[in-house]
């Protein structure tokens, strides 16, 4: 089984090379003592792109939807003090000017996976893209998604496996492992695997983030808070520090095993 | 069971109300003849609002996407013609201001259910919305997606059941006719039906439009094509004129022993 | 849309014919008293066929699994004072030899369509077969679950769409009302329609009742019970005696509206 | 996150414990050449546990069925010269006494986890049962059917996570990695994978393996076929003895990676 994805660089770095990526930090950002306390806690244990999201697409209106624009500040001096690349999702086409300079790579979330407006604006940067599957996604149109971004102008495209609606319950999604070893076989993008998401539960990230890298994922990105339970958002899948840790120096072991590394933050 | 429907205006007439109002027209306007055409076709038979895509949300980047702009002043040309208020889709948050002088109604396609910055622009507009709903929407957040519109300022929002992504193959999606009999019970906002993507294949839309009225619908969606065959996208499911004759007969006849009655064109 | 059912004969009548065909009555026999007075009512109110488990497949094993074999005489009773034609779940085919003097149809549940065990044996009798479908059947596997039947020698199998097991929760299961309209156009087996477990709500039963008569079903089967609230199994989606004749009256109406009727009881 | 899964005893090791278990071999006996044959391949590479299937649940009555009792020779000629244990699959509860003798784990297949008079049969033995998961059952059904076997006598119940049923159709099935995490954390029985069916294609059970083991399953069970070409069930997801041999070391070095090991043939 050859490997031939086309690695997307982001910064120093490359994402589909051997080199395995963990992205890391809040689901959302929430101050600048939050924000900073978790950037230096993932930087800490290994994660290479800090992760926190400012714009977030809450299923009910009246839930927290995130600083908006407020947070960008926040995270311009998060990222001075850390040197760390950010990633972070985009909601609307008309704030691709905006974020092109603060963000590092865009996300682009599950609801959207579809929105072709979105993607299309996409095209015109030159920024990677991380383009989540949607939750009902079939692979085949992800990958077509993926193209709108590639044929508007930008081949800089990272899929991200976050788990498919099902029918079973007893988890918030159903992560796709299948889908990892599938698109590493039969596409050139890379792949990255959101355990956080595709449980929805914190004691389930771990096994499900080394069973992604054992199945040959190019990276994670996984949701991280200093208190879980004081989040305002996803508090029930982030992990804390202690168990970042620990999944971190598992997961350099699994990877070792297969002759990989974790690529080290600068 | 009661009906506790609050009625949306559109035009003279209400959708919700004891009448039942039919929308038909081709997928795609694909030119002023086609449009005129099957607008004619659609009036005669029995339908009150014409539809025609403009904008196409297509799953594959390098299929039709919809005539855009280009599609305006046949749209135009075609509701002076007829006298029928227009429904069209809207795939873009930019697009609200110059759509808004066009259509009577918006359409929110089904993958952009969950796409809340376009439903928090359509709250700032007092068109009616027809909300479709997302293919993997569960009811209860299509129901929030609709607080969306209705928090942002708009309350004429009008559901519509389209047909569910399942595991089965057989038809293009599993028409959920168990939403349109909950939804009447369980909300307030009207709900149409579209047997046209919720069988994705011409000889099963009459019957599911059929069981949709006698479940309780407010009204129906349906694609109407002169000649599928040469339709530029979903041909496969488009009623031929003499098809849409032969359900607005047949639809009358259940209605009528249900003591309703089909609103007519006028 | 030409009609190629093969009617199969129950006692007088035929399923798969232009007359309509209800079975009703307990989703299990509990006692004499309390399937005598339901056979009386659900007889009275129109329907043909009388129901009746005796052997329940519950999930969990705890709970209520059937009277079983005790309710044999009880069965045999009502039958002889209703003079209805009798349809029983079988659950295993050690109990084919047993019940066959006493049903008139034999019913497999949705949890045994892929049970090719029970398929085999019930081929090996000529009594009239209601195949249920998995909840999680492909129409295709359904179709070839017949054929286990017929390949084995019995071809008087009916099928009977219950619903099917989504990613959607508001319900219990999605009732597929395209599967109707499918069956009817691409095979020759009669297809009836369960909307008490294809809801799993008594309020959504009567609206998606008259939804698969107005798809083109050649029956219904559903669940009556003097007192819901009281009953051993499933009572949540028992109809009352009443909702029942209301019932039976509008789909006499909407039956009727598209030149069809209801078969009469004796 | 403690383990506080009861080992289940097959023959003089345990299934649950520290030491993953590997059950491998073709999907159906076919020969006596080809099961020793593949006998001594998954023997040879490491796999402690044989599996062979005689009698086959087949979704179309016109596809090979398996041998049947024409196996049981092969069967227990092929265990004599390996002295491996053997898992088969059980398929109608009046099996149970012939096959008791023959097997060391019966298996129930996907089809099965709701045929609860099987698994009231089969809590009648002391034999080991590998119980799969159905491929539309709830994990809390699945444990529910478990318990089905222990309330009738038989605690040694092994659970196998198969891939469940979902809208993609890239692969067979949706092989829940989840399930694993979710089983191992939530319930005392071991549970196994197999990534044949998970994947239902040979170049994904690979990863898919390692991916089970990395998440903590307990073992696999894999198909292997000399020359998966010619198999008469299934080809498509059997390992050649080659992909087997590679799997073997891999999922060694996985394993040791997280502080365990591979139970080793005698």
């Amino acid at each position: 089984m050859k490997n031939t994805t086309s690695p997307v660089q982001v910064g120093d770095f490359a994402i589909g090379s051997s080199n395995f990526v963990v992205m890391a930090g809040p689901c959302s950002i929430e101050s600048l003592d939050q924000f900073s306390e978790t950037a230096n806690i993932v930087k800490e244990y290994g994660a290479t792109i800090l992760r926190g999201g400012m714009f977030k697409l809450r299923t009910n209106p009246e839930t927290f939807q995130g600083m908006g624009r407020e947070a960008f500040d926040i995270a311009r001096e998060v990222k001075k003090r850390t040197s760390m690349p950010f990633i972070s999702e985009i909601t609307d086409p008309r704030q691709v000017s905006d974020m092109a300079e603060l963000v590092d790579v865009f996300q682009v979330g599950s609801r959207n996976m579809h929105n072709y407006a979105l993607l299309k604006e996409l095209g015109h940067v030159k920024k990677p893209v991380l383009l989540k599957r949607g939750f009902s996604g079939l692979i085949s149109e992800w990958l077509l998604s993926a193209e709108y971004i590639v044929k508007h102008g930008n081949p800089n495209v990272i899929l991200c496996e976050r788990g498919i609606r099902t029918f079973e319950t007893a988890t918030r999604n159903t992560f796709d492992v299948n889908a990892i070893a599938f698109v590493k076989q039969n596409s050139n993008f890379p792949i990255i695997a959101d355990p956080s998401h595709g449980t929805g539960a914190t004691a389930l990230v771990t096994p499900v983030a080394l069973a992604a890298a054992a199945a040959g994922a190019d990276g994670l990105i996984i949701e991280v808070h200093p208190r879980p339970s004081e989040a305002l958002s996803d508090g029930f899948q982030a992990l804390t520090p202690e168990m970042f840790k620990e999944l971190m120096i598992k997961l350099e072991r699994v990877l070792n095993a297969l002759d990989r590394k974790i690529e080290k933050p600068q």
